[in-house]
């Protein structure tokens, strides 16, 4: 794909809205997606067996952004033993019960794989930011839910994300950027289809009153989180395959900056290799 | 108990060696320890009703320092299902194809208790410090283990253990500080002994050898890991009953500066209770 994916780079402390939700440039995008899911396959096989580094691939964004669906769509095809995807819902009392980070500590990915998270631990800077009064429900030791508050978690959530990268885990980060238009249609899509009902939240509507909000909140969380080790890219979300293709490459070319390599198998060489037929063959049948 | 515990708090940077491994002044050890210990059995039970904090108490020191058997003394009488105590062996390969933190996360305490880690996280900075050879069987993406690879380490562990404290788990940590004389005894005592064979590891003998670098690797990580909110305690450990003693208290007294209480009832008053009581009474038999 001859795309400058650099473009879709955030640069720390712009507003969201200098980032197009539209990409008029690509034709074939289905296509695209297809070539790059293949190009995903190949480096998933190769990231497995060097085993030293894992990826994972966070998903955020508005509702009806379209995370599901490119989750769905960037994982076919590849083998699902290489793949672990997480959906986080409503936190249990047992995850409140620990520090906000736990609930996303456990599921992070193994050496060789590509761990996929749909909303993550940056939604308790995002959405509860927004709506404090979830956070105040929680039983936090905090007095009050000042501004430190959400300086000390973002903070915690870089330092994570570094000790993750020096570990071995990168760490690439989308967010879906929808525009407030095209999310009414979608709604109103999902509302005149009865198999799409049961996909709605009620909530939904009133969250557009918050959008701006919402907005901010990405904003200043990229802002302080975006670092080589672990880019947000601003991928606009309003045409969905042009949305999917764009993650399928970036995904990709973030992966194949990895160094990674097929492990030398020290004592397979070519006498050992002949020897080794020979004994097959000249086993009695 | 009428003990200055404040001599046992780790100045940053100090030489172990300034640290006594005796403590003259205690008579009747075993009762400090059983009064200490009722206290702490207390404060669990309110730490449990406050629900806003944990506790995380962290074991560290030589072999045959006694950190089993202070552990077993210091828990026992105290409500099993306020404690969760972790021993932590060799890891496992699903632990070591993850960060270095992940298999101490997911044994994190719960708000309402008090976790015991017999050896901790840090042994990822000391033992394997004094021989990085177990580090280099890892699958770790790093080329070579330098001065950095250990900083980072204890950067990390730091930023962990700042995090866990903003999410209300307070961190008490204590090195159990034997001398060189004190367990080679105790060596010499469990090879006399066949019922504690079991416990004898061969290389524990070796070990003698890189005394020195062991306790320098245990001075660099204390330096670089004491604060307010995870202060290092350097237990005096020749005599048992002695450090048992001063562990309880220090751990007491920890727990007993955070500002717990009891929560309050609020739809319970005392006209709620006398007709919640006419109520029963008045049931049918």
């Amino acid at each position: 794909m001859d795309i400058d994916t650099s473009r879709l780079r955030y640069i720390p402390g712009t507003y969201l809205d200098r980032y197009s939700t539209r990409w008029d440039e690509l034709d074939n995008a289905s296509e695209e997606v297809a070539a790059a899911v293949e190009h995903l396959t190949e480096l998933q096989e190769l990231l497995w067996a060097d085993n030293r580094y894992a990826v994972l691939a966070i998903f955020q964004g508005m509702d009806a952004s379209g995370k599901d669906g490119t989750i769905k769509r960037v994982t076919s095809g590849v083998n699902p033993a290489g793949f672990q995807v997480f959906s986080f819902r409503q936190p249990s009392p047992e995850e409140t019960d620990h520090n906000f980070l736990w609930r996303y500590w456990r599921a992070m990915p193994e050496r060789g794989r590509i761990g996929i998270f749909n909303r993550s631990y940056y939604e308790e800077v995002m959405v509860v930011r927004v709506h404090p009064e979830i956070i105040e429900q929680r039983p936090l030791p905090h007095e009050h839910i000042d501004e430190a508050f959400w300086t000390h978690r973002l903070e915690d959530i870089a330092a994570m994300e570094r000790h993750l990268w020096r570990n071995g885990t990168l760490i690439v980060k989308f967010f879906l950027h929808l525009s407030k238009a095209e999310q009414k249609e979608r709604l109103i899509a999902r509302l005149s289809n009865h198999e799409k009902l049961w996909k709605f939240d009620p909530n939904d509507i009133d969250e557009r009153s918050h959008w701006d909000a919402h907005q901010s909140a990405f904003q200043e969380a990229m802002t302080h989180t975006d670092h080589d080790h672990a880019p947000w890219f601003v991928i606009p979300a309003d045409d969905k395959w042009t949305m999917r293709a764009l993650v399928a490459q970036v995904l990709t070319e973030q992966i194949g900056k990895l160094p990674l390599a097929y492990p030398q198998a020290s004592q397979i060489d070519d006498d050992w290799v002949e020897e080794a037929l020979n004994r097959l063959r000249s086993e009695a049948e």
